[in-house]
């Protein structure tokens, strides 16, 4: 029997620093630069899950509200919330730092969602993820309504079937 | 009196080569680096439309289904779809030939958001666009709808202020 | 009996944005990293015509007249002007417009010629292009004054031989 | 009285390893990268003669006949051939060694042109070079010719003006 | 009166995956690369301490016995040892674990030493770390004799002077 | 029989500009960019002598005194000083000059040692290396205290065992 496998096994921190390449003419980091650290980090929390390489499925609605700073110390911190049958969906959060004070701000959330692959690249099922805080527990439920928009928006699920979610438009 | 600005006047094209470090282990394109490419490509196409710098808003539900092979050629296409007050909708397409026989997929399509800044970096009015095309009305009539469930998600709209989203979920 | 194959077909679209690490002390882009990107867009170009991999075989005179700033966006425009018996020159325009006004103006061109291979790496022979527009026929004929510059300075024809190039030189 | 300088006194060598993201899909350095390499280089040598800034003028017809190989070793060498009023042509040499045997041969060479700035960025006049060895002296008097070529191709001046290319191309 | 600061202040986590551009002709990563991380790892955790710019000061003897291979995750961890007056000593440890199975062995230990700088660029002095575990302590102790090391090969300190390091190699 | 080898066969210049991403806050170059470049450029001097595959063993204690500014040409330099059974130390100098009056200071000095590798990835013995100069034959006489503090620190020795050591610490 599996031993249980829980979302704090799949914690990942990155740090980077933002160098001039990575800003725009406002002297802020590049959001594309933002997203790709952002499906790094939670490509190796995929990966500690399922022990498989994995590919980038989706990316949901990510904001951007707070620029980032040339200099700033960036700190991305992901883990898996819920697993599918063979993909994972991870939520990600950034952090800046300006530097030298290392005043910090939460700037960025998102969560991204990978396929676990077999040896010959085709999808494999991974093992199940059991949440175990509050806050694992309330990021495991939304989970299946944002695959839901996914799967909606993708045309790949109908409307009429995406039970949770319209308990969410029409307030039941 | 301005003249009229179309979807046409943005058109933006990259090209790019899939070298070793852009790919996962598979020899795969990585996500994250598509994610970048995609950012810049429709960054350009909002500038193109307001003239003005712009900032990632929000990046759409991207789907990954069709692998980007390493040594393929990349071709990245992007245009405004519709304007808000200061922001911009991009549609971009993501075309893949492998190398030399260039035998051309279409392996990605997402919607990006663009804020417009003015020189203090506060959000700025942008000029309405104007579709002309069926294609481009198509994808015109869309974006209020992508926008609902952006602002849903972001938590920065009631599920029943969503007009036009409702009516798709309720089948209206 | 193969179809026929035109510059047009081959006509490769480029763009990138300027960033601090392409720039020299002045703040304009470097020389040699123009050179590499027109490189890679000329090589795509003459893969478009022959299909098979290409090596660049000769990069002509390039003339640096206007320079481009950090911030500008630079469009990278090449066709296949004419081909040889394994080789194809292309001619490549360059573009810089500043951000975010996107005042255009045409910085650079340049020739290049690649050499088509097979798979062990031997020169292979390419289809003939045929030239359509007035542009292309002007641009077609030129080519051979040009090869014939290039390989007198390599050392590889008499000027005997140039008998294009003498008629140049001698007014005739 | 200005000291006299000569050629080798703008000697230059660098070195660079070809990793994977130089090379295309047969294992070979991209000419595009070498390219780059031999701007750098060449811009110090001409640095090293006029103290000023410099921005590349033009690139001769360079010549790719042995490929480099992943992994080779590359060594640069540049000096000063001959200075114009403003500007200064400066010889390339290139060589490809194998790791770990490290045999030797020769790959290119090139003729790259700067222009001398000063500090508002408009071209200022460089003081003599004065060759010392017979080889220096080789170079220094087809500088007049190659600069020919240069002005009537790229339109600005007569074929009848060009006095010594005429030899050449007459055998007078 | 200042609030302790302590080692655990300043631990800081980076995460980097070995690209092929990161790696040497047997596809293990360059030592060079290597000790780059190390640097900016080390250097954050060391701003994290006197909340001020600071430069690299020396490299202890870093030893490389296991090989990092392309793919691989690795984790760089590092915290602040000991304060000197103007300077701080960080240790840093490396793990290395394989794609996709995750198995982790430590690869690496090293000694960075950074200098607190005032806006002027000038030394300036950094409030003391005090040390809380056995390990901490442990560390902390080691400092000065890795310290007076550095001092001596630098040709900066006595070797009568280095009065523990004599209690070392003397046995006292 | 073997010609005799000395360290000026395995001479290397490299020379390299200091480009934006190469600098922290204060415009400074990266400690560990430069930790990366002397690793380049030492390794190719210990190829250059066993002419085989080697990799970074350790490297001595690097003080940086000097800061080297953005915009700076860098020349680094170095030679084998010693060989051990299967391992080089190879002696590194590094100087900045300022662009363009290039004036030039010598900025860091260290040592770095490398083992050399079979086909399998063992070490195997290396040829002596014979000093021909003064300064080589002091070079050459470090080298055997220095390899003892490195291996004392790293625990690979009893301080008892290094009989060159002690006689500097003790002044016999």
């Amino acid at each position: 029997m599996p031993e249980i496998k829980t979302p704090a096994d799949t914690l990942t921190v990155m740090t980077e620093l933002v160098h001039p390449n990575h800003t725009n003419l406002l002297g802020n980091l590049h959001g594309g630069q933002l997203l790709y650290w952002m499906d790094i980090c939670s490509a190796i929390a995929a990966t500690k899950h399922c022990k498989a390489t994995v590919v980038t499925a989706s990316v949901d609605n990510v904001s951007f509200q707070n620029p980032i700073k040339l200099g700033d110390l960036v700190t991305i911190q992901s883990k898996v919330t819920r697993t599918f049958r063979t993909s994972m969906e991870v939520y990600i959060e950034v952090w800046a730092e300006n530097m030298p004070q290392l005043n910090k701000i939460k700037t960025h959330e998102a969560y991204y969602t990978f396929v676990s692959l077999d040896r010959n690249g085709r999808p494999t099922p991974v093992q199940e993820i059991i949440p175990q805080t509050p806050e694992e527990q309330r990021l495991y439920e939304g989970a299946i309504r944002r695959r839901q928009v996914r799967l909606i928006l993708g045309g790949r699920m109908k409307v009429e079937d995406a039970k949770e979610l319209k308990e969410l438009f029409l307030g039941k």
